[in-house]
């Protein structure tokens, strides 16, 4: 599908939409074949520099010698331009109504939003999704798979519908899935992680919360006991609720998000067998770096990539282990992931355009 | 008047409203004998440590045993009550309509808003009054004193309507003054004053430009040649259009304003005879602190102050200055300034409960 | 003692230093009797403004007509003042020097250091005193008393020797300390504390860690199963090492601590019950300030202020319990602490000057 | 020379360091070609990931299979392999020491410091170079060219060495350029460029102006009248001293510099007359986007790009304008303005590798 691949992205507008346009303008696979930006059907023309100006060219309009317009959607549009794969950074209701209907057009799905990720209805549920139990959904999400890479890499290649994981959620599955699937953790204790996040992941709306005032020099913790992305954790770690806490805060800084995480050992393990597991179980992912026992990642090191960076301290008794992931919420949380699982799709090599 | 002073502060939401409750509420003349505060004609009691929780008590209820609360607005509740001066920190439409009727009452006013601190009409353009014109409108305006205690300290005291100055208008006509007073300053070159202000700056109301996203780490200008604090530095400097450019910036902090100001001079100085000339002009003045010839205020000296810091550095032939302002955009730029006017109209020491 | 208490500040430089500076002299009970600045024994005598330009008068010369200085450091100095209480904000290397001297001459002693802090020698291990064994030092450390209000309120009012708690071992034990004593917490699972502090908890030095590009837009955890706070929490909550894991970590913002804390309870309890055992803890302390169940404190509530605020949310099965706890490490964290001590050892209001 | 450029980087441990060597790993022209990074002559080998942690890829150490080491100093080293083209992102000192050296042995060099920016003898003062008047110095000198490609296009392309613009000067210089050139501004009234720039271009020594606690939520301003780039300014703009007055200041931020500019012009200008002015100047300019009429650049939009972005406002007279210039300082202003430079001296498009 490579060569002739045309990618279309909808809901170019926010910040993940902005990081996916300036990634696929910059995609090697891609010279000469922008994307097409979509705007709502209900929206007019308008060029993508003047939704984000630190895209503007020297001509100040925009990419290119007339500058990239983002064009009101509609399927004719796909249809004539020859969309083979569309992305969707659109709120989880539109992504809900749209992705089926892509499908049904013979379009390739690669969704940013919560809508396709879970299996079960009962982690559904927080979403509230109107459609639940309708056969077009449960059609769709049974060719759903989830867009993590390093656990769903074949199942990605060929996918029709690829659900990107949250961006909380990958700075907690990646580290936890070799020690849990190893069957190292002490369930039965519980396992914690600490999240924090910077203000890019509360979205583009102006709210109290997201206010300069409100978020700067400050640190508040946030849906505790109950945040959307927990289900993801149950399922892909193959967690009971009881197992896990997952408790978000909200840094004051741009972009980022670090997740410190406590986990207690069946057994007394040592440091190096510790980093042995992560390197042999993350050797084919180039976007995950494991640092050396001992050395932690910290927040700056990963923003403006699209890796995931784990590393560990191991009490001396062997038992307890503090786990910290970094990444960068709007690439290896979002865009950096979605490109990811577009190169997949399209056969290319899973880090083009993302180093 | 001072024993009998009842005070009532209208609009205690923002951020402004915040400091003068924090300020009224620890004031040495006001120890038992809280402020009553204010919210719009519409609305419901509440706690004010519902609004601030930085103001609560250990009860968790706001100040003293049962919390302080926010009383819907009404005359006859101030009536009530006995208030004889409200501080009025509301938007300068209400402040329009209400500090009329509360001099018909015989409660004297202090505004925080741009209501009724310029004289010229056509500076007040700017604001688009709809009642410019009327008589009532006309003669409040006509009690109306500029409240700059450091140029009307004897105004002030028995004023019955004293209009807060803007912000950045204190930042730049504080350390002006002096220099265009003794007519030093050669105006046919033109002043430029380039400012800068914290976020807290541009209220508490949601927007995009207030956003994290948007205001952390970057800096903008705005409002260039047509800021509605212009009209205040033409009034109280006694300048026409062209001899001043007042450009304002938005800082990536919560509060602080600096303003660095250039102007030539007539004739040569020496910088002992330009510090002397600020010792002289401010002696009096206990919140204004000048910084020795060739020493800068920073912003972080003055935030959490009532003070505005003026500093300078003269070139070597004498003729051109470069002086540097600081202060606190919400104190000495705004509720620590009405404060000043409430010592000075109750017959208490200017700085009283500042300090 | 109150009023003939003649105080002395030692190692005022610092950013404790500054904050005790400020609020010893707006003391109500210390009115024109201003503490004694001291700075190291070979030091020359400066304004305490040209330390801290933030306290300048408008003299520009410091507090008062001829600014307060910050003397050499000599006993003889002290004994001519008539200093009846030192504070020592010094490391803890010279506070284990010093403090057995004031003792011996009859000053009594506030130390903000971790000097004095701990009663095993296992625990104080991680400070390598060199002294550690001496009858002088084993003769100070006995007559020490926990400088934390809330659990020694009446030892310290007639303590010779008071030892500060640490910043972030605060924000650990008054959240833990009722739960724990009340035998509810499941001690046998571990308590995770996860603990995050601005920038001016890593001290006044400039390190590659406190440079504005490796702090802001960051964080970055630290001292994993190592901090030296570690041992106050097992001793003040009298836990095994094994119970507790403490990780802090470095916040881009200049003030503040949070800590996350983890417990699981041995049964179930209800919301209300667990508020009602900490506003009965701390029915009696005014400088702790209880959120109602499922409300949490926010860094910024308590920036600025002495509160320790604690909020917490329980897990619907009652078993699982996360609490936040914040407080400014500055002032509850230091120097706001060192002064409720003061006050108490003097014989005033606990939270006079504070609030 | 393109195809057979070997480049070296020596002074990779700083900001700008970090910024080229990130620069040259990606850049087209240099795929499996990296270049040879270069320690000082006395130290030893490291990983470059090492200085660098965000340079690291994911085994952990450095780019490639093995990683990227710096390697020690020795002009044997450059020989041995190959090296064309030597870029100093080091002091000025060592630049003018080492520069001369590397024309010697026929070895072209991009340098980043202040070393060879400066005609004058004069302006050259306030760096204080020892070897200023020797003849060695004075030979380098003369083959100088001030890099910066706007203006210097066609004698950067054959240059031996070329003298990297300072960040400052390039944000001051390229917007009054066209203006200055055009002879519309009244030189007679005076220039006035406010200048800010984030915390990077202080450098990376940890001191007390760079420790977080000084410079976030702060502004100062610095070197007014004696900053070392104000001679760059007068010898392009071809300016009297006395006809440009600079003032810089340290925002709260990592990067990014805005200047505001002043100027009068002779007569009336209409605002589509400067915006022409503008294009036409720079319609050959890649890495220059002119913003119309009215618009204003901010920092975010040209940070992390090699962009310097413009933008003005012109007050209704049609005489004073005031102009807004944005870049990134490490990258247009340092960095991003080094590789444009390498890109014409080896024959690629100016812009390759910066886009």
């Amino acid at each position: 599908m490579g060569d002739s691949a045309q990618i279309a992205v909808m809901g170019v507008s926010g910040y993940a939409g902005a990081e996916l346009a300036r990634l696929l303008l910059h995609h090697p696979q891609l010279k000469g074949k922008a994307p097409l930006f979509l705007g709502r059907a209900e929206s007019t023309r308008e060029p993508l520099a003047a939704l984000h100006p630190q895209l503007m060219d020297n001509n100040g309009t925009g990419m290119g010698p007339e500058g990239l317009q983002v064009e009101p959607f509609s399927w004719d549009l796909l249809a004539e331009r020859g969309v083979s794969l569309l992305l969707l950074a659109t709120p989880h209701e539109q992504s809900r109504a749209w992705a089926p209907q892509a499908l049904e057009r013979g379009i390739r799905v690669v969704d940013l939003s919560g809508a396709w990720r879970l299996r079960e209805a009962s982690n559904r549920a927080v979403y509230k999704f109107e459609d639940d139990g309708s056969p077009v959904a449960a059609a769709a999400q049974a060719k759903s798979v989830y867009g993590m890479p390093e656990l769903y890499r074949d199942e990605i290649r060929d996918a029709a519908l690829v659900a990107n994981p949250g961006c909380y959620a990958t700075s907690v599955i990646l580290p936890l899935k070799p020690l849990v699937e190893a069957g190292w953790v002490d369930l039965s204790r519980g396992i914690v992680s600490d999240s924090k996040s910077g203000v890019s992941g509360a979205g583009k709306a102006p709210t109290a919360k997201t206010h300069f005032m409100s978020a700067a020099d400050n640190l508040s913790a946030y849906g505790v006991f109950g945040h959307r992305h927990t289900g993801e954790l149950l399922e892909q770690l193959d967690l009971e609720a009881e197992q896990v806490i997952f408790t978000p805060h909200l840094l004051p800084i741009p972009r980022g998000i670090m997740s410190t995480i406590y986990v207690w050992f069946k057994e007394p393990k040592k440091a190096d067998e510790v980093e042995a597991l992560y390197r042999s179980f993350f050797a084919q992912s180039p976007l995950v770096r494991i640092f050396a026992a001992g050395q932690l990642p910290q927040i700056q090191y990963s923003v403006r990539t699209s890796y995931c960076d784990i590393g560990f301290h191991l009490d001396r008794g062997g038992r307890r282990c503090v786990i910290v992931s970094c990444l960068d919420n709007l690439l290896k949380g979002a865009a950096g992931q979605a490109v990811q699982n577009v190169n997949l799709m399209c056969g290319w090599k899973e880090e083009e355009g993302l180093l």
